[in-house]
This record gives structure tokens, sequence and C-alpha cells, in this order.
């Protein structure tokens, strides 16, 4: 992605750390992170500062691969057990967190020294993290001609290259249509209680130049029924197989309102993020975050503070409200994803 | 209602001014201001110092009424003209602001002095309050048949004491079920961008000690798809006469998602809520208001500087998705409401 005009990945190794752009002082702040331990990378997928399902999967899996630089040898087997149990308690569900943390994990741990395991890890880790920028981007290739001239998109939280490592789910699509010269425009959900379409999905099309406009997420309706949104795409923080969709909360309300609307609904995901071992959207766990995320704003109690907030970061949109899902391998009817579990 | 165990109003006439409570400096401040003149009045309705349909309603019939105390006589009727315009001028789409300013000016403008203007100004307003109050009360009544042991009522925006005069539209039925002695809960949507629910209905339910937890707007299909919720209230700005209900944005969201998930909707809302020259609800003005309430926080820039919001105030709730509209006068289907015509 462009940032102040220069090229970035969300997250990367270099050397012996990882640098993660930090994604809760944007807008405000561009600043770089550096995570040298186990500990400090779990912290930032915690505290979301690096945040979005495929971002967290390589994230983490760069996680477990620093292992192989921070231990000493005859801690090495035991320390990259105890940081695998680490990352996959962090939050419960992101899909891509497992399948990556497992994948990089599974090459180091069948080794027999921590020189071939620093070896393998870096490889796998890399791997993964290339592989889900050539996945957005081939996306962003077939999400693009679902985009017709003059359309205007909604999209709700940030499924950009910041949630991912470059390019972005649902918003790899939007890039590629605007670069290629369609007249497009981009409805911004402002996402709460975390504001991630306000701070993050602004901020990406902001910086390329990409028209848009924020809108309070209870105003999504109140556009699609006017008629002044031709098509909604969001990510997915997991896929079932029978292809429901868990994606940060808000997005099920969307989905029955395009439905509503005569709207298509899209999702966008690189196989990373279906776990064929859901059955269905039930199956999936969904995390409930603090509470202080809604009574309070930067710190400040903004509620009286007698009440109480339930805070689900994320819900279950049916694959019935799913037109399709544009993954890197094509756009495919929900029903239809169940074929992909050979390529995975 | 009950505020630190006294009893309120939320706009009343004290000698010659009036006085509100400040809605703005809620829950953090209970503060009550004294409004001595025209001016001060439409500033506090379009500063939203005092909001509700049915509060905007009487706090503008008493500063129609208020022109008489302000006046040289010689100016008198020119000033009650002026205020006239002022009033109706400042927020578009609540149906009582027009209800009231029209029917306390027609008995002030018949008059031929100040004097008489002065005793008939306060009556009608007076009478506007009162008639609010006890419309309200009776809202209460029939919508709290409705309410079943253990429900638990999902509600938007504040539709409290706080934005009508007392008692509440949609909170009635919610107070007299409490204080009926049933069990009950109530899910808060925060209401962004101006936080209402998290301001308003959570402070006059805490205040009264009822049941309650507030949830981001994005998280009520959550609740509605998993079963949580038993039954939706909310107010209305104005109703047509065919039943379709505009009130604060995101509530035709909640209704198409209650609808989706055979949860009931209900509208509760006075008669002087429903506007008969309206065919359908799209006959009724939606408000925008300025787009820095959704790009900023408390004054504080939270968006990309580069970035634009738009953001409509309200949305139309067609009739299809409301279950019932309770009044004062009972609980009616929304193809009904067309009878009540000669009541007003």
């Amino acid at each position: 992605m462009r940032i102040k005009g220069k090229n970035y990945r969300s997250v990367w190794m270099e050397h012996d750390s990882i640098k993660i752009i930090d994604q809760i002082k944007l807008p405000e702040k561009f600043e770089i992170l550096e995570l040298i331990n186990i500990d400090e990378v779990c912290d930032a997928i915690l505290t979301m500062k690096v945040r979005g399902a495929p971002a967290i999967g390589a994230a983490a899996a760069f996680g477990i691969a620093l292992v192989a630089f921070t231990s000493a040898e005859s801690e090495f087997y035991a320390n990259l057990k105890k940081a695998k149990t680490a990352l996959l308690n962090t939050r419960p569900t992101a899909f891509d967190l497992f399948y990556a943390v497992n994948k990089v994990y599974k090459s180091m741990i069948k080794t027999n020294n921590i020189n071939n395991a620093r070896i393998c890890g870096l490889k796998e880790s890399q791997k993964f993290a290339d592989e889900n920028v050539a996945a957005c981007r081939k996306i962003g290739e077939y999400g693009e001609e679902l985009i017709k001239n003059n359309f205007r998109i909604l999209t709700h939280c940030n499924a950009g290259a910041l949630a991912t490592v470059d390019f972005g789910t649902a918003l790899a699509p939007i890039r590629i249509a605007h670069h290629n010269g369609k007249n497009i425009f981009v409805f911004v959900d402002e996402t709460r209680p975390r504001l991630q379409g306000t701070k993050l999905t602004a901020f990406e099309l902001a910086e390329e130049n990409i028209p848009h406009t924020i809108i309070a997420d209870n105003a999504a309706g109140y556009f699609l029924q006017k008629g002044e949104i031709d098509m909604v795409i969001t990510g997915a923080d997991r896929i079932a197989a029978n292809g429901d969709a868990v994606n940060k909360i808000g997005t099920y309300e969307k989905a029955v309102l395009a439905k509503e609307n005569n709207i298509p609904f899209y999702i966008a995901a690189p196989l990373s993020t279906i776990d064929f071992n859901c059955k269905s959207g039930k199956d999936i766990p969904i995390e409930f975050r603090d509470e202080n995320e809604i009574l309070k704003f930067n710190s400040i109690q903004i509620a009286p503070t007698k009440s109480s907030a339930k805070n689900p970061a994320f819900d279950i949109t049916p694959s019935k409200y799913i037109t399709g899902i544009i993954t890197e391998k094509g756009i495919f009817k929900p029903d239809e994803i169940i074929k992909l579990k050979e390529n995975k």
C-alpha cells in the first residue's frame, strides 16, 4: 500500500525482529513498531496494534519463527510449544491465526536443531506472508470485474492492506478498479466500537486518493434504501464450510439490509480464512471484548458509571445473505466453496 | 422522571423563562439551563441541548409564549411572526415542533393585545406540555401490556422522559413494566453519531435502576439473531398517514433486522407526532447534520483530515416493518392510524 508516497506492507520480518505498522495510532500518527520477542507479538495482537485476520496470521507466523532467534538452544523446543500456545490464545475468531501458526510450527518442530528450525521458520512464515499478498492481488483482480464504472460501494470495518499483508481483501478490488481508471465511490462504515472504518479504511483510501465518505454504521441502511449503493464488499475473519461468514460486528446487519434492498453482498477472503472443520457459522467462536470499548472513548467515560456494556466483536452472516465469496481462486457462491477444500 | 432521587420534567416554564435539562452535558453533568429569549430557545434546539420530538415541541411552544414576555408591546406581533419562522427553521424532521408552534402561535396571533397574548400563549404551551405528559403516561400503560415478564427489549436512541416532557414514548412502557414489578432487561443501542443511547437512555434507566446494557449499534443484529431480544420499541420523530415512521438514523436497520428474525417491532409516539399531510415516509424531509459529528469526537479529529462524512440524522422505516404503533389512544397497526385523524 502507498502511505505518504512510499510502499508498505502492514507486517514484515527484518533481520531478527518483526516490524508492524501501529494500527492503534492511525490515522493521527504513522509509526512502525519493532517486536523483538513472542510476548511483544502476543501483546500487539491482543491490543490490536496489528489486526485483521490475515495480518494477525502473518504477525503470528513471524512470531513463531522469531522463537528460533530469541531462545537458548537448550530451551528452544519447549519455548516453541509455549509460543504456539500463547499465540493461539490471543484471539479466538480469526482463522488465519490458527492456520498460519500451525503451518509454521509444524515446519519447525520436526527439525532436529535450532539452526534448521530458524531456516524452516523463516521460510514458512515468509511464504505465508507472500502467499497472502499474492492471494489478495488475485482477489483484487477477480473482484474488480464485479465493479462497474460509477459504482458506489459500501464496506464495513477495515479489510484493506492494513488488515492483510498488502492490497487487502475487500479493498483489493476497489484499489484495482480505481487504479484501472474506473470512477468509483466508497461508503465507509465507521465501524463502532473501534472505528476501524474511520481510522483505517478511510486512511488507506485517502492515502491513495480513492473517493470516499465516512458514514455512521446506522446510516448504511439509509443509503441502501435510497438506492445510493450498488454493491457491498467486506472481508471475513473465518468462513465455515457451508459458506457462512464470521466478520466484524455489524456485517450481518449490512448483509441483511443489502438483501432486503436487492443489492449484491460479497465477502472477499483468501483460502486461509476458510475453516473446513467448521460446518456452519454457529461452530465459530465469537470473541467478546472489554466493555470499556463502548463505555469509554479515548479513556474518557462517556456512559453513566452505573451502566454496563456487552461487546461482541464479530457476528455470523449466514450464507443465504452472501451473493458470492471472492477468493484467489475465483468467485464462488457460498455453497460452492466446499470445492476449494482440496486446494488448501 | 427521577434524577438523583427528585422528579423532573425535561423542559418547563418558570415565571418568565424556560428551564431545560441540558442534554449535551449528560450523563457527566446534570445541569438546568435557563432560556430567556427566543434566540436562546432556537440555539438550544439547534445544538440539541433539548432534543427528542415532543421535548423540542414543548420547548418551542414555551418559546413562542415567551415572546409576549420579552417584547415591547409595539413590536410584539412582528416579533411573534419572526419567532415562529425562526423556530420552524431550527430542525426540519420532528413533527411536534410544527404542531406545537402552530398551535400556540394561532392562539396568540388572534389576540388584540400583548396581555391577552401572554395569557393565551402560557395556557396553550402549558397545555401542549401537560397533554404530552398525559399522552406518554397512556402510551406507557398501553405499551406495558405488550411486555411479558422476563422480556428483553431493544431500544434505539433516546425516546425517554428527556426526549418528551416526562415518562417518554418508547421508555414509558419499559418504566411502567419495571415499576409494576416485571423482570425486564433493556438493550440500549449506543446510537451513533451522537450517542443518545449511551448518554441519555442509559442515564434514565440507571437513575431508575432498570436493568440494562449498552451495545454498539452494530451488535443489535447479533443479539436479535441469537434470540436474546424479545421485542424492539423506538420512538418516532414524524409518522406519515400510511404508518411509515421517521426516527433516528439506524431505526430502519433495526426494524428490518427485527422482521428478519420474527421479533415484534413497535413505534411509540403521541398523536402530535403523526403528520396526516404526509402521505408516506418519502414526503418527510430528512435532516443532514454537520459531518464533524462523525469526523470528530469531543472536538478531537478522529478521521483522516482528507476524509469527509455524510450524516443523515433520521431514516424512514416503511410501515411493513412495524408491528404496531403505541399511542395514547391505544395500539394500532400502521395502516390503522389514519383512523386517528379526527382525534387530532
